[in-house]
């Protein structure tokens, strides 16, 4: 008999990180700095249990909380999220030029704060889709864009979830050079115009970028960069036939703890009409809480809410209650700045113990944000997960992701094979300081 | 420009119920019989709070109730959900001779309670799936499992947002008949017959059943038809050339208030490898709490565990402890027992309403579960959206669903026009009585 699955069942790959966490449960005594999980010792259980507490003292507020609510997600929270969002733009530092101006230009009586908070667009919450996590978020819009032989254009490297999205759904995707302030334009345009000259660009649907403390490079991309990747992408439209979209994924956008914000793609020229924007609650406040959520433009808002309608009518109204009462209570804010304050020093243990123990030709960067350092060693030191080197941390009961997982499929380059992803948001200090130590023993062999 | 969207993208129609839930804010005043919303009086505030409350009051078990857990759910509720799911096929009447005997025949020393309580082979935790409510796991069958084009067979009525998963897959559905005690074996043996003649058989993925207490009618599939239909399905799996699942949705299982349970299509002989069972916590213990589960065999359990981890990699952790928990300290079954009361309640309401308004020409059964009246007018009376009925009830401020909606596209046969479904779930008692009154005025004319 023929397999039952169809050609999406057939296709989709396991996930390129469970042999990662089946090697975890084979070595008890592992230190992982693989996971991507957040620190567990600032996960917000009193201010969560306070906030559940008051929602569920009452009928009122407890029996909305546990019925069903709208496929597009609580009313309140998303205005409440579509005010944050329009505030962290307002205040991430940008040259005025550089910003799509609002239709209304911004009043004389502004003009005092205009050094630090410049006025962009208020976002609608109607541009809203309350989401089960961000995840969900770039798995509809896969859905919702992309047939099967589709191509997405994404950093080299790049979120390795999204890929296994793609590679399910059995797009193409092409990488783009990735430099410390976000993707190389020349390679992008390169790209474009070969895509072009193929005769490929109708197949391509977008552009994929997470762009701040980017998982796996920590790097974030600069506001101009992201103004004029949008600028390029609409200059190929009419040989797309179609739109092109910029998608943001700005996962870890508030994991900042040095550094300005940069303001998002979305009010970048443009930006209102080509950018999907990808937020979540779920790293900020608790990842057991999965609350993600798009802006998105028409008709992508349309298609992804009926496609969300078909997934689960909705997210879990619970937690979108917990999230909107977190948020209006300032209770969200307090958390956020203290799990910046404990990222900072967790992120600080890790490049003190890498400063101290990894030879000086492996390269790397301070993070000012998110939950990852990258490292890049000399390229005849293999890192994958048959090299010697992995092997020799492996025995030294260290674990982190090969660099080589984060590349997309792309015949026109080679996967740099020299590379980390070390994670300081799920380890202690102490594994951090003591298995960067290991690492560094084996780099110097 | 051409549509930015993916042929799924562009297929997917607005939910069947959009506009009715348009209609509902447009109308202040409308009593709702349409809305499937379970009772919001009966949801369990206090008892979430408690649970939450005590769940979060240590770091111990609050910090892994928000973290990420594993994909496939959380060791303890798939543990105890695999459990309870065993004592309920245990427990429900069945002859002994209609179940598959489990592997180490039942010893002598269970012989006494073998009149009330058959043996069946305890389900293991690793065949189960824990997914964001039911409905999740509908759409990631479909996706594992079918290809634009494939058949799924279905009841006539069914379940309508599955229809919508079905349309957005571009999936054809073939309609068959449904009798009160669950489908009509000899009409689906006809339509397995006709497709095997015209070659389509080979497009046959799954029969999509409601087995409690259906979504739209309220009948209950009996053990013996669940039986049948596994044994027909396997017959024709020769023509198909692949296994042919039979998908049991089982989501109203524990609104029963009346009559026996019913064993699982699982425990029938077969079960084990064809059976889909689909379960959910979120209806009897709290919409908000969207925790589902699926019981598969393979490959589809491991296909639709890679999917779901490129759709959320995993459900939201909090939600998932809170009904473990509440399923370990007997909170959820305290809470269930009078939810059941409740709903017996409500379903009396209405059927006393439906009994004196209704006149005898309007067919109607008494349902024992669920959330459903399916009322049954002479055919002349047509009472689709644009009905002059419809029209006439809304004008009463009154909103039911057309039958209409419930029955899938299937050029083989009409879709009957003169159905109601009228739910008890959400409405008030008053609003039950007041709006089957102003109903039945309306049928009367």
């Amino acid at each position: 008999m023929k397999s039952p699955l169809s050609a999406l069942g057939q296709r989709t790959a396991p996930p390129a990180i469970s042999w990662l966490m089946s090697l975890t449960l084979a070595h008890p005594k592992l230190i992982s700095l693989a996971a991507g999980f957040t620190d567990n010792a600032s996960l917000p259980v009193s201010e969560a249990r306070a906030v559940l507490d008051d929602i569920l003292s009452t009928a009122r507020t407890g029996q909305p909380a546990l019925q069903y609510g709208s496929t597009a997600g609580d009313p309140l929270l998303r205005e409440l999220t579509a005010k944050r969002l329009t505030e962290l733009d307002e205040r991430a530092p940008a040259r005025a030029g550089d910003l799509q101006s609002p239709p209304e230009p911004s009043a004389r009586k502004n003009a005092a704060t205009a050094s630090r908070r410049h006025r962009v667009q208020p976002l609608s919450p109607d541009r809203l889709l309350i989401t089960h996590g961000s995840q969900q978020l770039l798995y509809l819009l896969t859905e919702a864009l992309c047939d099967p032989g589709d191509i997405v254009l994404v950093e080299d490297p790049t979120y390795f979830v999204y890929l296994g999205i793609a590679q399910s759904h059995g797009l193409r995707c092409r990488g783009v050079r990735l430099l410390p302030d976000g993707l190389d334009l020349v390679h992008l345009e390169q790209v474009l115009e070969e895509l072009r000259r193929s005769g490929d660009l109708p197949r391509v649907k977008l552009l994929y970028l997470v762009t701040y403390y980017q998982n796996p490079t920590g790097y974030t991309t600069s506001f101009a960069k992201k103004a004029a990747a949008l600028k390029l992408l609409r200059r190929y439209e009419r040989f797309a036939g179609h739109p092109l979209y910029l998608l943001e994924d700005a996962a870890y956008r508030e994991l900042r703890f040095a550094g300005d914000d940069v303001p998002s793609a979305l009010v970048a020229p443009g930006g209102a009409e080509r950018v999907l924007y990808a937020g979540t609650f779920s790293k900020p406040f608790a990842t057991g809480v999965r609350v993600g959520f798009g802006v998105l433009p028409e008709p992508v808002l349309t298609a992804a809410t009926r496609i969300k309608g078909n997934h689960d009518f909705g997210t879990a109204n619970l937690l979108q209650q917990l999230l909107a009462r977190a948020l209006a209570t300032g209770a969200y804010e307090r958390h956020l700045a203290e799990l910046q304050r404990r990222y900072a020093h967790k992120a600080r243990v890790m490049t003190e113990a890498v400063r101290a123990h990894f030879p000086a030709n492996v390269e790397w960067r301070e993070p000012e944000g998110g939950l990852y350092v990258w490292a890049r060693a000399p390229k005849r030191l293999h890192t994958g997960p048959k090299s010697r080197f992995f092997q020799t941390a492996l025995k030294q009961n260290v674990l982190y992701v090969p660099g080589a997982l984060c590349y997309a499929d792309d015949a026109a380059r080679r996967k740099p094979d020299h590379e980390m992803r070390l994670s300081y948001g799920g380890a202690s200090e102490r594994d951090i300081t003591e298995g960067i130590a290991r690492l560094g023993k084996a780099l110097s062999q």
